[in-house]
């Protein structure tokens, strides 16, 4: 292994250490920076292959970096001693479809049939675009990013189906161009934008009154710039009601030991 | 060779040898399809090293396939019977940046000093972006992509200096964007886009009046997507004012025995 390797998995083990000791429990943007972060899923079992169908046919929205066994809280290929019940720092419970609880571990929810889907997040393209120094407004703002729901469906699968969820970045055309370029390269975590510059074609009536996260300025000579979005899965759960469902609390992610870099195709 | 270059030899030279005879002297746009074709700018020697510098500054707008030696009318890395004075439809003769005459051979004007640069074209991104059922405005409109000349200005070497000139294709953000994947892998015939869907932000004020080429309709829904273009050094000749040039007349290029396929970077 290589030296960036081993830090990434000693980084990794320290930071959910220290969320799973209760040490911290805020959102995981700019933890363990280089790392992957992902978002998370968890469904019973009898919903699981639906849901990975689901994932397969939305790749952009959902792409899958791990599935675990049926019941295992470990996703050794992300981290090797990764325990999903608390390497978290905030849950979001669902029962048919609402959000009922907002839990900081699940120990107490954790069943035999649970199956945990790791989800890439743009996270990971965010530090690439910085480290070609493009600005990210919502840092610059020190807020979430903006989500929108749209009116492009994912291809649904069995129960599951819904809006695409798309995060916007207002970019000049230049670094637009530059953007698609940089996150092209990275499929497994949402790829390249999936529109540019005209809202409205998608069904976002106004920037200023997002769905999820913060509203952020969008400057003269910019053009917003959409990405699919790894909060897709939970306007999917809202449609689709399954009975029971563990995700992410928005912006706190699982922390992997796996090193963004690493996740370019080229 | 393989079968698919033996073909674009045969087919290049056919080409060639039609146009050298003055059975055609049209615009070579949907000629030798998959074959390269090429700008054309011919100097004294006295000016070439800052042109070269010029464009080794300026890459997008001439991007520099060939340079011939001083006097020499052929360009066998192009074309093994290429003849530089006789196998383009039309030229266009500059004095003092002055367009003075469009002879459709140059054998007469032909000096011991003068010097051939063959730079790369949009025809061969074109035909890439039309394999992926792109469509190109300009062709269902059945005329001449439009041109504009900027406010941006090239990086100036010696004399030479002036504006970057851009085509524009109109295109839906889905197009615009698999179109910045498609161009970027051919940075040696204009590469990515230099700007998507602000005209203003670059200088262009009406996208009804192209300073070159044809107007074409941009639909609701749609962005311009703006390209560096092999124009840009006529345009310089127009300000920079050398007192002698030779150049391709606008569709009129140099068809070479290169596959467009095989200018892809990866």
């Amino acid at each position: 292994m290589t030296a960036a390797t081993d830090r990434a998995i000693t980084v990794g083990t320290r930071e959910r250490r220290r969320i799973r000791g209760g040490e911290f429990s805020g959102t995981t943007a700019g933890l363990a920076a280089g790392n992957v972060q992902a978002n998370l899923v968890i469904l019973p079992k009898t919903l699981a292959h639906d849901f990975l169908r689901f994932a397969q046919a939305n790749p952009k929205p959902c792409p899958v970096l791990a599935v675990a066994e049926p019941g295992d809280p470990h996703l050794p290929t992300l981290g090797g001693d990764l325990d999903i019940r608390t390497d978290l720092p905030k849950y979001r419970v669902w029962r048919d479809g609402e959000l009922v609880e907002e839990p900081t571990e699940i120990h107490a929810l954790w069943r035999d049939d649970l199956v945990s889907f790791a989800l890439g997040c743009s996270f990971s393209f965010e530090q690439a675009l910085i480290e070609e120094g493009i600005e990210l407004r919502h840092m610059t703002c020190g807020s979430n990013v903006p989500m929108y729901r749209t009116n492009i469906r994912c291809v649904p699968a069995g129960s599951f189906a819904g809006p695409l969820v798309v995060s916007m970045r207002p970019l000049t055309p230049v670094d637009a161009i530059r953007a698609v370029q940089i996150t092209s390269r990275f499929p497994s975590v949402h790829g390249a934008p999936v529109h540019i510059g005209l809202p409205h074609a998608i069904g976002i009536s106004d920037l200023g009154h997002p769905d999820y996260g913060d509203a952020v300025p969008v400057h003269d000579g910019e053009l917003p710039v959409f990405w699919a979005c790894g909060v897709t899965p939970q306007a999917v759960v809202a449609e689709a009601l399954p009975e029971f469902c563990i995700t992410h609390a928005p912006g706190s992610m699982l922390i992997t030991d796996l090193l963004n870099a690493k996740l370019a195709s080229l």
